[in-house]
């Protein structure tokens, strides 16, 4: 139940950022839906179509539309009649968390299938990450994912990594899937707070 | 057999559209009928692979790539020797009623999947615009289905949710299919010929 | 066991020309291994999505994914530190051979899941070409593939089309394979030496 929740949550937080890429590009109010919903849903797509799980999730339960159209339009009213932006900081924050919580439990979901840790990682950092490249492709951009200094996809791998380095050290799945989410989101924070990067090639 | 022959005439619209395209980038003959084939069967593919319907539709019917084929390479045959394009207006009423049946009929096959309302709208707008969207993004462009005032993805998301909503109310699926389509159509006709647009981000 | 080998190989040819491709866009390590992933593993992911084949190749066996981040880690550990790219001609030579065994493998596997020749031929290609698609279309820049000149999907066309004719006519599958693939990696070759190309659009 607190899963969902914070699943729902996380799903409004990447629409909101999909609405705002939008915004940017001075796309229509369905132009601002359809990014956001590709943005929300597009990692989790991706995973249930490579584990071979149907009904997909968003398929399977209308809520996730309902959210994801309340808060694209929701964005784009407090843009234009209270001129103001989402908090920079609040979004940014709210994102970071998005993401831990999509890589770990997209890891786990993985794990649960049977797949190996390594194809874990990959399937999890996709579930957090996949959908904000689909929104920065169909905004004709290079995804943020892969641009130097966000740490985006790096965060993902980190986290879901030491999650399942810690269940292969016995740690029980609930403390690892704590860590792991917060290593996610400890070093997002460092690369938007203090610059952290990884070597250009 | 009616639906099916208008199912063809619509992926061979498509596939015109997406001919024209590789031209205006100046592609070969292979990447003319690539864009063509993206463009005609992207959205059917992407329905049919998140309903878990196999084999997919141009897998199971070779029909459909030679339908492709012939287009394509009739545009190009058109568009050199005989120094014409085919004509504008012809084209975007073809795209408009091309639109209405995938769209409708996408909504269509995702209730017959269980899927609700709300998900048959997304899916059935997928089926209609995601094809035209890939040929965009191949193209290194932002699609047309998010541009301002194309009104495309709209036409899609009314006449889908006219025809749910026609069935809600107790209406035969026959009249209700006609109407939805009808809607699509209109909507787009609207963008094309009187300039409508919804408001801007 | 020579065919698993000869896979892994193509797979570690595709992997260094996407990790190259970060180079071209200054990403970050982990941008360098995304996309050598996707280049490494999307056209067989297509395939397997589209035939419904789970678990999916590189969910199945995780030593895909550990050869992919060797080769994407090695081609930026050569660049950096011997200040030197992989030879040219030798990355053409493996590309050519990577792209005619993925293609007619592709065919082949679309074949034993009772696919016809002309679904054959497309997913042949796809699963040749997609990768390099998905490796441009990040990179904000259009395919490769669908560019003039380049014969990519001409040459996977050509060697899918071969194969399926040869086996038409009562040849032996063995020597169809080995013809379709000398054909693939024969147009290719003539496109990059001898500039051959197809009448453009």
């Amino acid at each position: 139940m607190l899963l969902y929740v914070l699943d729902l949550i996380g799903v409004a937080v990447f629409a909101v950022s999909g609405a705002l890429a939008a915004g940017r590009k001075r796309l229509d109010l369905i132009g601002v839906l359809a990014l956001a919903l590709v943005t929300a849903i597009g990692g989790g797509t991706i995973r249930d179509v490579l584990l071979d799980r149907h009904p997909i999730f968003w398929l399977a339960d209308p809520r996730y539309i309902v959210v994801i159209t309340v808060s694209g339009l929701g964005t784009v009213w407090l843009v234009r009649h209270q001129r103001t932006r989402p908090h920079e900081t609040a979004m940014l924050v709210a994102d970071a968390l998005g993401l831990a919580l999509f890589s770990v439990s997209g890891a786990q979901i993985a794990e649960r299938a049977g797949i190996s840790a390594a194809g874990g990682i990959v399937l999890g950092t996709v579930t957090g990450a996949a959908g904000g490249a689909i929104r920065d492709v169909l905004s004709a951009e290079i995804p943020v994912v892969l641009r130097r200094g966000s740490l985006y996809a790096t965060a993902a791998i980190a986290g879901t990594g030491v999650y399942f380095a810690l269940e292969a050290l016995g740690v029980a799945r609930g403390a690892a899937t704590l860590v792991g989410m917060g290593v996610v989101a400890s070093v997002r924070f460092a690369a938007i707070w203090w610059g952290l990067q990884l070597p250009e090639f």
